[in-house]
């Protein structure tokens, strides 16, 4: 039978502990949760989810076609002004996904013979805007402007340098002023997936790209989502409006799927709004991710210190990192559980999230419950 | 400076006439609209907004993380379960777009070594499946069952054919019984794109697989959009559940993308219910497009015989094109204008979309402002 091969990839997967399966989880649940990417604690605002319902009421459920179509709204428009504005860029672009919005940058800003410059850490999005667009691709180790520098002086023509602004897997930062030089000693472009920086970083959550004055310039784009500090759905391309209108021309993860559902760009606007009105709540996430970081190397784990509001805990093997998020859930928290092929680097690991809207209280639980649980080495 | 190229871009585009502008729409627009894809009427239907609504209120306006952490919630559990009941399979996989459903079915079903025999009107999103998989790609005429043999009786190993049920451009329907019988010759799989076929083919609107008498099959797999008939936002994938399980563990597109957010998936749910209940729509919707189909062409138009709701009208040039659908705007008709680089054989034309709840004096006044206006060949 055609599909009797999946039995075996299965079958391999199972042996080597690397079966993922779906947990649906009830609306209200008991667990403590620090898995999520909700950072400001937004998703379930009255506000965001009342901007949602507002918005499916007034728009509709669906955009109804492609945003060249029928699929823009006024409200789609508002969006992007005031997302554009508030992250300091001159225009934005919104999409379904944080993962369309990276296909749709890597790939309308190259072309064959363009060389892509890519970070070993980068999300798995630009990974495959790169595979997808007729580029070349040149990895280069992680965190490592020389070796952009490098790459990009053996390159004579159009280059584009990718980089996260904050890594999803270990929260670690990229050195984005460095890379921006390297860039520019070349005329290169620079883009950057600020999907962890929109909401923690910069004046008052401003971003990544804000944080290194580098927001609004010319040869500079980002990619945000809607889903993580806006607690929403979609993601965004920043960047100048000669940019923009390239993509609205050109990227097909743009032209080739139905726009954003309404309630999903009026989530997120209400969350920008209330981010706005309360600039604490980016600072509140990053004290709460140093806080966690502190009382978990305190107690002997190994952890990279936080640049945002992610924190990476090593585990052993695949298997106790699987037995470890078990056992936290097991004791009413919530963790992520990272581990190979979802890793770029091989290396099991706890995923800790900070939420600006913890408790220190609940900081303290939360710590307490994965040095318990933690596997002994 | 680094984007100066895009200029030269974007000029050759407005000297060819090509280039593509946002038009974003108010939320209560007096066009009559027959250029979205909300086939049966719902993305406005209060039961469906409502849908929408409730689930942001009830779980967040967004699934706060990729469906394998976070992202999960009963209420994707339910949609998926209702949705493979409906349509047939043994289980779905619901994701953020059918462009991300898609990419995820061609990437997660081939490997090195694969072969991907696929339609030359294919959808984009199929095609860019194909560019991102490892396998090799063979591009066969449209709709041509034979050639579909030909190309799989040439490969020893794994191969899968790809194809639309209902084309985008065209709305022409594909040969699916002769090319499962193609597939099935070479113990080949067969992927159906049925965005276009769900709650307009098929048994009260279950599809075009459920029509072919294919739904279901272990060989067979099917994508299919929340944001056309169902009036949301989302795409899934149908299938045996070992089909499904391997994705799950292996597709990107789905691994690395935040959860569809709640309010699309209540109200692709609150859609799929009301279509239960009330299954005359799909039959009315087929009832709408031949009826246009057969004024036009009674005046003279050239226009493709509808198997679904698309019906595409060709006109002589891609300036007339935008020119026509410009007049039929002026004169309060909304048509969508496809023309290349988005139309796979470079023919411009107007795309009509009938809709289940078009009037009998809207259609009569759709189709003498489309005649009205039509360009003098």
């Amino acid at each position: 039978m055609a599909f009797d091969w999946i039995d075996a990839a299965g079958a391999a997967r199972r042996r080597a502990g690397l079966v993922r399966t779906l947990r649906p989880r009830p609306a209200d649940s008991a667990l403590l949760d620090l898995a999520g990417n909700d950072y400001l604690g937004l998703a379930r605002h009255p506000e965001v989810t009342q901007g949602a319902a507002e918005a499916a009421g007034r728009w509709g459920a669906g955009a109804t076609g492609s945003r060249l179509v029928t699929g823009s709204t006024e409200l789609h428009a508002q969006l992007e002004r005031e997302l554009a504005e508030f992250c300091g860029f001159e225009a934005a672009l919104v999409l379904s996904s944080g993962y369309t919005a990276n296909l749709a940058a890597v790939t309308a800003l190259t072309a064959a013979g363009t060389l892509v410059v890519s970070d070993a850490g980068n999300h798995a999005s630009l990974i495959d805007g790169c595979r997808l667009s007729r580029a070349r691709t040149e990895v280069v180790p992680h965190a490592d402007p020389a070796a952009v520098r490098t790459a990009l002086a053996g390159h004579h023509g159009r280059a584009l340098a990718v980089t996260d602004s904050v890594f999803s897997v270990d929260g670690d930062a990229a050195p984005l002023p460095a890379l921006a030089d390297a860039c520019r000693t070349r005329d290169a472009a620079l883009l950057v997936d600020d999907a962890h920086g929109l909401g923690v970083l910069g004046d008052g959550g401003r971003g990544a790209l804000r944080a290194a004055g580098l927001a609004g310039d010319a040869d500079v784009v980002a990619t945000v989502t809607l889903s993580k500090s806006l607690g929403s759905q979609g993601g965004a391309v920043l960047g100048p409006a000669r940019v923009v209108e390239h993509l609205v021309n050109t990227a097909r993860s743009f032209i080739f799927d139905t726009g954003l559902a309404p309630a999903a760009a009026g989530g997120a606007l209400a969350a920008l709004r209330l981010l706005r009105r309360e600039p604490h709540r980016p600072a509140r996430v990053r004290e709460v991710a140093r806080d966690l970081h502190a009382r978990l190397t305190a107690a002997g784990l190994t952890a990279v210190r936080p640049d945002a509001a992610v924190i990476s805990v090593r585990a052993p093997s695949p298997e106790a990192a699987v037995r470890w998020a078990a056992d936290c859930r097991a004791a009413g928290l919530a963790v992520g559980c990272f581990r190979p092929p979802s890793v770029p680097d091989g290396i099991s690991r706890l995923r800790l999230t900070a939420r600006a809207d913890l408790t220190d209280t609940q900081i303290a639980t939360a710590a307490r419950t994965i040095v318990a649980t933690a596997p002994v080495v």
